[in-house]
């Protein structure tokens, strides 16, 4: 196989060029093999990149491109008025061989809707998904969809579970266990479209199809897949952000309470934090595009130089196990 | 007012009726103004509270019940194959007077079909909801639908923001701030059915709506009143339930490491074990039914003797609240 080319959208994000190419430097340092494409206005990348020393210049390109899309952008915006956006630019690389994978923090639905335009969906697939890998009591699951698909029938939710279980095979899970999340795990239990999924699934080949998941079964690691709407899938995940930021804050407070409580504080911090970390995983892993012809992973919006890295590495993990093609061939059994 | 007089339905929930007597003692002595029926299979139920010395039997009252709905029953059964269920008896009391709630921990779909049937709902109602008191950032927020109405149209989740807004008015909160719970802030974000009631919302008088709040501001606290339908719901709050029994398992573990972390972990554990409670509300404090002729409290199946005494209090306030009438005047204003 050839050296994994990943192309980055330096622009996008929350906070600039800055942490982005920081984080892309330090995944060159720790991937021999990586080799990085950063889109974005060239001589402020150029800048970026001049402040460190050791940097392996004939692994890393800088194309330039001179617009960027705003986090607050329209899709539609996105998609007719900037044609040298970064994030467009990063896609056509992928779109056109010259990269394997584009990585970008920058507006999810501009990120979406360019990528379905450039890279076109897989042949099969009505709606491209969102996924993340959410920790467990067992391990990890992967989420699907996060937010990308708002209203979902039967059969989309059908794709998803078809498309998480390839993606967790290709992130090294055997028969990985594929659940519909729902409100009980009783048939009776759910709306139409989880109810009617569920008899698609039932009667698909080789997938591992385990019946309903409940919100508290997703923690306890029943599924190794778990498939749902956006909608719900964006709200279980942003509350589950949202909770886990909240108990780190509680449990700060509880250990600065008195003398002997800070003490153990200070002991116990920083293994709460990486538990925090660990807790927020699209914040802090990124979420990937699944049923594109390429392989798209969004950053979050604020993700730190540690995130953005995570981000880049589950784009190599992809380059490496081939999803798009993985993909390609499980649906064509399938769908 | 009278004293109130709460109708506890002794035979729900998964480990029959010795934790429901323990917890319904224990409030007796903690409300010297607290009146309880024990419904159900009254010699069980007289073993029981002779166990205990000191209880002040006038106002202690047990009514016998012979049959007894499964958790695993299904509402129709109970509805038609059970009149002298102790479930049914304790709403009947709420009915004809004689008891001003009715709290059971018995299957959720029973109690609420019979509730429903017993009780009626309120004029303009057309389908009562449960909410639960979720620990926020800054408090506590009503969260509502939790799984009762797993479809809901645009009036649906109006009435909710209604009768949730009025909940947290009876506990305390004044002018609280409602909210939709969406995917995201902007206008054009979410499904049909939440655009919709947002723009009814922004019509009605006297309500404080302050538009959308995601899960993680939910969390945040950004809202007093955070309505949406039953399947979300339900799986906001498991997830979160199960979210941090994982978090709590993980403390447990970073903190049995080695000999310091135990020492630590000793020190810390009596006020993590608190906060989890906190962070299972429904687990701990119950579920309200609102909309309905008569108050309803379901208690966790699984509730601990502490548990069933906080989802009796739930109730207790709510009587002393009168909160079907405050509720019913409310709704005339607006629907």
């Amino acid at each position: 196989m050839s050296a994994p080319i990943i192309a980055i959208d330096a622009m996008g994000g929350d906070f600039g060029p800055r942490n982005i190419v920081q984080a892309s430097l330090a995944c060159l340092i720790a991937t021999p093999s990586l080799h990085l494409i950063l889109v974005g206005q060239a001589p402020l990348i150029e800048e970026l990149i001049a402040r460190q020393s050791g940097v392996d210049r004939s692994r890393l390109r800088v194309v330039n491109a001179s617009e960027v899309i705003g986090m607050d952008e329209k899709p539609s915006q996105a998609l007719r008025g900037k044609p040298d956006s970064s994030m467009r630019v990063a896609l056509d690389l992928v779109a056109n061989g010259q990269a394997q994978a584009c990585v970008s923090a920058g507006n999810t639905g501009a990120l979406m809707a360019l990528s379905r335009f450039v890279l076109k969906t897989l042949p099969g697939i009505d709606r491209p998904a969102m996924v993340a890998a959410i920790p467990t009591q067992r391990g990890y699951c992967q989420l699907l969809d996060l937010g990308a698909n708002v209203d979902c029938g039967a059969e989309n939710l059908y794709q998803f579970a078809v498309m998480g279980s390839v993606a967790a095979e290709a992130l090294g899970v055997v028969r990985p266990k594929v659940a519909l999340l729902n409100i009980g795990t009783e048939d009776i239990k759910g709306n139409q479209q989880v109810k009617l999924a569920a008899s698609l699934l039932q009667a698909a080949p080789g997938l591992n199809y385990t019946g309903f998941v409940e919100g508290d079964g997703l923690y306890r690691g029943e599924a190794d897949v778990v498939v749902c709407d956006g909608f719900v899938g964006n709200i279980l995940l942003k509350s589950s952000e949202g909770l886990a930021s909240m108990i780190s804050a509680r449990i700060e407070i509880l250990f600065s309470q008195n003398l002997l409580s800070r003490a153990v504080g200070a002991l116990a911090l920083p293994l709460l934090k990486r538990l925090q970390a660990d807790l927020a995983p699209a914040r802090h892993n990124g979420a990937s595009f699944l049923g594109l012809q390429g392989i798209v992973v969004k950053s979050h919006g604020s993700a730190s130089v540690q995130g953005f890295q995570s981000a880049i590495h589950r784009a190599l993990i992809e380059v490496e196990g081939n999803l798009p093609q993985r993909l390609h061939g499980r649906l064509g059994e399938l769908l």
